[in-house]
């Protein structure tokens, strides 16, 4: 038995052994610092320069203009349910556009509510939010503040493969769960918010990356942690930010540079993990019956259910016995949902692909 | 030369050895987990043992009764400096009284301000916030919603000896730099917030501390995350929480608890380390400048001032020599300052004193 599982949690989630491992191997002290990150000022030089090195990173692998600020926050993205139309929905003429693909971008809409107009420019909930909208069926309102828009829905399993195209308003976008995927055309976007906790890092650190202008819409009457602006003005060192998080992000993406090679690769190597998943699911579509529309299948969160209960009971603990962990479906949802970011090994998904071939052939 | 300094950062701070130990030892797996405490879901059996583990900790510690929640949010203490007026200030007929002691009380106060009405009740920005109040120099309004204190003013040093008494008006202190350095009867205060960056565990996590009827006052129409009936409800698994910082929390209680012996042990001890350099302030009361008065010195930060500029900058850089750091006063303060929290060895704040006599013999 090893003793690290496949672990497919939909987050907190895998992450690359390599970076675990030098964690560890810092975790007493810093070289040269003589004390571990999580003992050291926000402000000192060594914690400066691993800030500076995450965010030179994320800059360089997805190649994020200099009009757009890079801010590292906590709360999570829900507490960005509630900052983005606190920021940016602040001219009371202008409502926001959601466009809702599933059970996080109904959350979103929600706070969104409380702080201003909300239109529902698309709602898939009478199909259980199993498939995206054609351009023909977005009720968009040209004078918007923004679209919302959530790239991947970690719990349904249904992502975008493209932007939707939304004019001159600025698209919003939680990719709490695919940021960093692949290789995305920022200048499409006005706001990309992630919580870390699926493909960036530890919980406990939001990335946002947003166009410098939008700034201008924060109200200096806002609470100061609530204000974009101040974060962006301060360089995200208004308070002491989440310096574990900050620093493993510098280090998953240093992985991501050094390791894989970039977002193309990246991406190359998640479409061919996914695809082994999903032809398991083609193969036996009765058995195994996959929750998202195929054109609009997830490349991070593959969800399907058995014929029953029972045997999705079966599968969960017959998987975990092969140390294959974390794969029952959201408990708003059911099923299985197998959780593979960019951290999970191609052996991993390989490993769940053999289970669930036998698993099929002895229980179809 | 030792691969760890003596770090006398006021934040993030020093952390006990033993638990920078155990957090290696189990980095890349949790035992019987098959994976690390930061990939693994909040909702997890494992993660709800060590987050229960923790809270009950925190309870036993501290002493904290039942008609208290715990909460374990993110933010900083600068998010509560909002969350506190925003869920207990909403009764607009009432006002909420502010003590300033120090730059933290000032801001907590700036951001309450943005809620509702505000008094202050003392302000000792005439004098430096070099002083405590006495009672008779309160302005307190006894129909107030709370009164706010700051228990330890992290940049002046300057601390509480006893809470003031504020009747039956809600008591609400700001315990960021000194939660957990002593007992305290926990019935004598509506809330206590405190970042645990400091004298608890790594930034990221924020512990707050209320009696349970006050979470009445929380308004439905507030956002999510800023509601703390929302957390209460949830158990503060309402979104995914600081989930590292709850873990390194469960190792330092563990450490108060196992190794210091409980509260009273470790005030003992913070009374004996802070007794070794206010000596030597004594000793040398013109060359060391200390900058609170007598009775308001803090056990947690040391804060001096040498006879010029230079003399500051040479002791600093002649300190960091013997792996003495971060002896820096605030930048809006100058000087210097030494921030000797819980995890703090009595060995560390002896290689200082002996340091600052030696400096002061020689320079003096
Ligand atoms: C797409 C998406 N949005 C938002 C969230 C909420 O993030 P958090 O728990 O950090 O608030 C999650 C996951 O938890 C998510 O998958
Ligand atoms: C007493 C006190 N209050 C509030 C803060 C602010 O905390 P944070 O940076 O986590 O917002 C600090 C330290 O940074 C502090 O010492
Ligand atoms: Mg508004
Ligand atoms: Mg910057
Ligand atoms: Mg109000
Ligand atoms: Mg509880």
């Amino acid at each position: 038995m090893s003793t690290r599982n496949y672990n497919f949690s939909a987050g907190p989630a895998t992450l690359p052994l390599s970076v675990l491992e030098k964690i560890q191997s810092e975790m007493l002290s810093l070289p040269g610092v003589g004390a571990s990150v999580i003992e050291i000022s926000h402000r000192s030089g060594p914690f400066l320069e691993i800030a500076g090195a995450a965010e030179a990173n994320l800059r360089k692998l997805m190649q994020i203009p200099d009009d757009y600020a890079v801010l590292f926050l906590q709360g999570g993205s829900r507490l960005q349910f509630s900052m983005v139309p606190m920021n940016l929905l602040t001219d009371e003429k202008k409502s926001a556009d959601y466009i809702i693909t599933g059970s996080w971008g109904k959350n979103a809409s929600q706070e969104a509510v409380k702080e201003g107009g909300v239109r529902k420019a698309w709602d898939g909930s009478d199909t259980s939010y199993t498939r995206l909208p054609a351009a023909s069926e977005l009720d968009l309102d040209s004078n918007a503040a923004f679209v919302h828009i959530t790239s991947n829905e970690t719990i349904q399993g249904v992502q975008f493969a493209a932007e939707p195209e939304v004019g001159d308003v600025p698209l919003v976008c939680d990719a709490s769960s695919d940021v960093m995927h692949k290789p995305v055309d920022i200048k499409k976007y006005g706001l990309i918010y992630a919580c870390a906790q699926k493909n960036a890092g530890p919980a406990g650190l939001t990335v946002v990356i947003m166009r410098k202008d939008l700034l201008e819409r924060s109200k200096d009457s806002l609470p100061g942690y609530l204000n974009y602006k101040t974060h962006a003005d301060a360089d995200s060192m208004w308070n002491t930010p989440a310096t574990f998080g900050i620093y493993v992000l510098k280090l998953v993406t240093d992985w991501l540079i050094d390791e894989i090679g970039g977002l193309e690769k990246m991406h190359e190597q998640n479409k061919l993990k996914a695809a082994m998943l999903y032809e398991v699911l083609d193969a036996y579509p009765e058995f195994y019956q996959g929750h998202a529309a195929v054109d609009c299948r997830s490349l991070m969160n593959v969800t399907f259910r058995l014929p029953s209960d029972e045997l999705s009971a079966e599968f969960i603990s017959a998987a975990k016995a092969q140390q294959l962990t974390d794969l029952k479906g959201h408990r708003s949802v059911g099923g299985i949902r197998a959780s593979i970011y960019n951290a999970m090994p191609v052996a991993g998904v390989e490993t769940l692909r053999d289970f669930m071939k036998d698993f099929a052939s002895k229980k179809a």
